[in-house]
């Protein structure tokens, strides 16, 4: 078990969409919120890690939702880095409200970047240690997104400068964007998400076109975010009414 | 003199731009939730005004900007109703860092709008006797922005579903995501906003395609957001190096 982390975070209007609940992409938003305080009340944040010419990437998520909290409610953000092998890191977000029921429970798989390289680099024991992670031989696969087979809708957006966030990349959130809005307003706005698994598969960067392309299949949609020929990333988001 | 309202605010990584400093956007989010706060806390919040089917609307913004604050600063937020007419209420905002110093001064104009006969309303004396604003007989007209008369260039924008807030209308600071895109990255890092100016004058809506241009006059550049034939915006910014 790793050292949890807790933050707490008012719901502001403009972290909400129509239905006046926090909006999607604001859930991810919140987790890597959490996760970079704890890495720095740690003495381990963004800045350490830049100087080493490392820095952290998400390679997957996996989002259960029970309830999104609305504008004005106070949530907590709880966070933990379980465990680590060479490679990757297992890390757990949990997001609760006043009450302390369970909003939002986040399961995702880390790794470093070499920011020079572009290539993956081994994770530092000694800042692994730093969060309590447990050193493992295996870190098991988060489960793929179903990938999609047939493409029902399909938008292009692109990369714009507001899209890339202060640790310089195309802040995680906007793929979300990119998803959820090539669903009908309707469609969205009478379905809340149950289970929402995105896999980041190739870097987009900024002024590229990407497609966000849907499957619709009942209470289940499929969905790949292109970049020309290559995909970005692939998710899986199951609804209810 | 309207009744001060002063709100804490963290700057957090997600509402700043690869600068590490507060996204222009931001600006105008941090503002409304202010001034939706000071409602609120006054007991004539949205909800308040949607049940008598009027609503706030923002006609006007002047932005002084003497520095933007960074991730992790926490800044106070001021705000006062100063002044109203029969049509129109004055509002300043005042973004103030941790000593004191003034970040970013912004004036407004506000109306009111008849929600279900889409025009103007009356403003409430009582509700605007609540925020202790001045009535007057005059509100002064803000400095417009200087019109653009030639298009450097330009870029379409699609209205998504999450531009929208749970106010129900295209959220303001989107404005100035669509005014900056269509500026270079290159300009937009290297530049400062010393003063926006910023005139709304037609609604936009959901799924519909807005065109921002810009002419470059040196250190001024002109804005017009325009949807098909219809001026929806127009703005001026004066940067510096």
């Amino acid at each position: 078990m790793g050292a949890v982390f807790q933050l707490e975070h008012e719901v502001l209007y403009y972290e909400a969409d129509t239905t006046g609940k926090l909006a999607l992409p604001m859930m991810l938003n919140l987790a890597i919120l959490a996760s970079t305080k704890q890495s720095l009340a740690l003495g381990v944040g963004p800045d350490f890690n830049h100087a080493q010419g490392l820095g952290w990437v998400v390679l997957q998520y996996d989002v259960d939702v029970t309830r999104r909290p609305a504008v004005g409610e106070t949530i907590t953000v709880q966070t933990e880095a379980v465990k680590y092998n060479p490679f990757f890191a297992k890390r757990t977000f949990t997001l609760v409200d006043a009450q302390g029921a369970e909003l939002i429970a986040i399961d995702s798989t880390f790794a470093m970047i070499d920011m020079n390289a572009r290539r993956m680099a081994r994770l530092p024991k000694e800042q692994m240690g730093v969060y309590q992670a447990e050193r493992v031989k295996q870190i098991e696969r988060m489960t793929d997104p179903t990938p999609l087979v047939n493409v029902d809708a399909q938008q292009a957006y692109k990369v714009r400068y507001l899209d890339i966030d202060s640790n310089q990349h195309v802040n995680n959130s906007k793929y979300f964007d990119w998803l959820f809005d090539v669903l009908s307003p309707e469609f969205v706005q009478t379905h809340e998400p149950l289970n929402i698994k995105i896999k980041f598969e190739n870097e987009v960067r900024l002024g590229e076109i990407v497609h966000s392309q849907v499957q619709m299949t009942g209470q289940r949609t499929l969905h790949r975010v292109m970049n020309d020929d290559t995909v970005a990333a692939e998710a899986e988001v199951v609804w209810r009414d």
